[in-house]
Parts: C-alpha cells; sequence; structure tokens
C-alpha cells in the first residue's frame, strides 16, 4: 500500500504536495501490519519531508522508541519512503519478478469502479497489488485515473461521506483482507 | 458510542485517566457520523480535560473552523462530554425511554464474547446501546466485565494485533453498521 502525499488536491481541488502527518504513520502502518500488508510506502517527492519520515521511523524501529514500544517498532519497520509512484511500482516489479497492478481509492463515487468482493477475490490470484491511498482531499483525477482499478468508495449507512485517510484506510483494508468468518 | 478516557489502563496495567487526543475526537467523529452513530460521548472525569473537548469541539461546531469545514462541523457535533460512564447510560435512558445495553471493545481475545454478526443482529432489536472504545492500553477489567457484553476482538490475518483506537472504531463500526452489499 501506499499513502500518497503527491499528486493529491487541496479543498480547491487544485494539485499539491501535502505534508507529512505523524499520526498517519503510525495508524496505517498499525493497520498494515495487522493485516499483513508487505510494504507501506510513504510518498513524497519533498527532500525534507522524506526526512522527516526517516526520523519518525528511525525513531521507533532504532531509537529509545524502539525499547519502549517494541509492538510500534514491527509496525513501523513496514514503512519504505518513495519519492514518486513510478519509482515504487518499479520496486515492487523488482523485487516481485513481475509489474504491480495499481489500485487508486477515493471518497468520491464514480461509474467504474471495482467492488470490495471483486478485489478481495483479485487480491489472491498471486499477481502483486498497490493500493494507493490520498492525503489532503484525496488522489488527483489523474492519478486515480491512470490507476488499474479504481475502488469502489466506502458508504457507511448515511449520505455522510469524509472518513479520515486513517479511518478509510483501517476499513478498506478489513474490508480487502479481514477474516472472513468474523464478518457478516 | 463512547471513548472512555477513565477507567483505563497505562502500559503497565494500573488503571489511569488518560488525556484527550484531538485527533481521536476528529477521526471518530467523522466515523460516527458515517455510520449514523446517535452520539459521540468523549468521556473523562477530569474538568480541565473536558474544557480541552469543549474548546475543540466550539472551534469546528461555532468557531471559524465550521465556515472552513462544514463537513467538519456535522461531525463533531456528535460530540458530547460525559463524566462518567453512570452518567452517560442515565442520560441515553432519559432520552431514549429504557436503559441502554453497554457493549464493552477490547483488543485482548477472552472467552466470552459476542461476535460481530451477533452484535450486528442486535444492534436492528430495537433496544438502544453503547458501544464502549478504550484509550491508553484499553478499557479496565472492571470497565469491561460491568458491561452487558464483551465484542470479539478484531484480528487481521497475522497474529498482530495492536490497533490504535482510530483504527480499531473505524473497523468496528464498519463491520457492525456497514452496508451488507460492499462486503464479502
Amino acid at each position: 500500500m501506499a499513502l500518497m502525499h503527491y499528486p493529491v488536491i487541496n479543498k480547491n481541488g487544485k494539485v499539491i504536495a501535502s505534508a507529512i502527518t505523524n499520526l498517519d504513520l503510525h495508524d496505517i502502518a498499525r493497520v498494515a501490519k495487522t493485516y499483513g500488508v508487505e510494504k507501506f510506502y510513504v510518498v513524497t517527492p519533498l527532500k525534507d519531508q522524506q526526512d522527516l519520515i526517516h526520523r519518525i521511523v528511525s525513531h521507533w524501529t532504532k531509537g529509545i522508541g524502539s525499547r519502549y514500544n517494541p509492538k510500534r517498532r514491527q509496525a513501523l519497520e513496514t514503512i519504505q519512503v518513495g519519492t514518486t509512484l513510478g519509482e515504487i511500482l518499479q520496486d515492487i516489479a523488482t523485487q516481485q519478478g513481475q509489474a504491480p497492478k495499481s489500485v487508486a481509492t477515493s471518497a468520491q463515487p464514480a461509474g467504474d469502479v471495482i467492488s470490495f468482493q471483486a478485489m478481495r477475490q483479485m487480491l489472491t490470484n498471486g499477481i502483486p497489488h498497490l493500493l494507493l491511498f490520498g492525503t489532503a482531499w484525496g488522489l488527483s483525477d489523474a492519478c486515480i485515473e491512470a490507476a488499474d482499478y479504481r475502488l469502489a468508495s466506502i458508504t457507511g449507512n448515511t449520505g455522510y461521506n469524509h472518513l479520515s485517510v486513517r479511518s478509510a484506510s483501517a476499513i478498506i483494508l478489513d474490508r480487502l483482507l479481514g477474516g472472513r468468518n468474523e464478518r457478516s
């Protein structure tokens, strides 16, 4: 999975590079570890933001944080810094021996989406998949359109549809990878 | 639902009153609003912490935050400050005309738990239910034992079981209240 800080949109729909949020790294790494996600890429083209990720991860994986809370260390060890989407797609292809399929997520409803059930099934087909999550106001349209698949948006049981990326990624991983016998 | 800051345990198992985390309020209120939870109680016996909750909520529901982000306002309007569990159980009983059933959540596996499927069914029986979430290292044993039900713990597909309360509450509400046709 990848948490994208570029290209994402701001409140006004303009493409921006967003800032790292410390709790995104912790919460999403813990979800990734819980559901057996192989790698959690945190993607930003900004060098100072990459340095910040390295500092946070290093504190919890090598620094005093790793001794204070070893469970947190295990989670944050899944994090890898990425510069661009292209770079991490290449990284996965090199490691897995085949190109991954990319799966965009978005809170915006759209026609041409793949259902959670269908994607859950696809994840068992032996091909690596990369789930893309947008920070700020979400992935840019171009980023979503360039992906191999666009996952259905989460709807609760109201018309309200404004989850944090932390909450949305937790729900999505549970729907795609959670134990079947626990689910209704 | 209620986010409990007391009685919860710290890393060493001692019962403490934990501090408010700003992002808990935002993330969980947005999840609550998405899944149609009637009220999101944030419970702490500490007066200064109650004041802090009021200040955060007021910024987003009445202050400049409410104009900057009206969607956030709608979510944070679900928040109500509570002093003790007893007080909010009474508040619900008064408003609903019948005493609620309380449902403790915990990351610790236990024998006598109710499954997600069974609880999902119970939530349709017309009786008010109050879901309890613990901050810090989780609800105290006494608090869990005093609840009417103890919900099964979330397991992903690994042995790792250390989600943030933000992630866990998102997954639990989706399992209990998420649209059936979206789920596998």
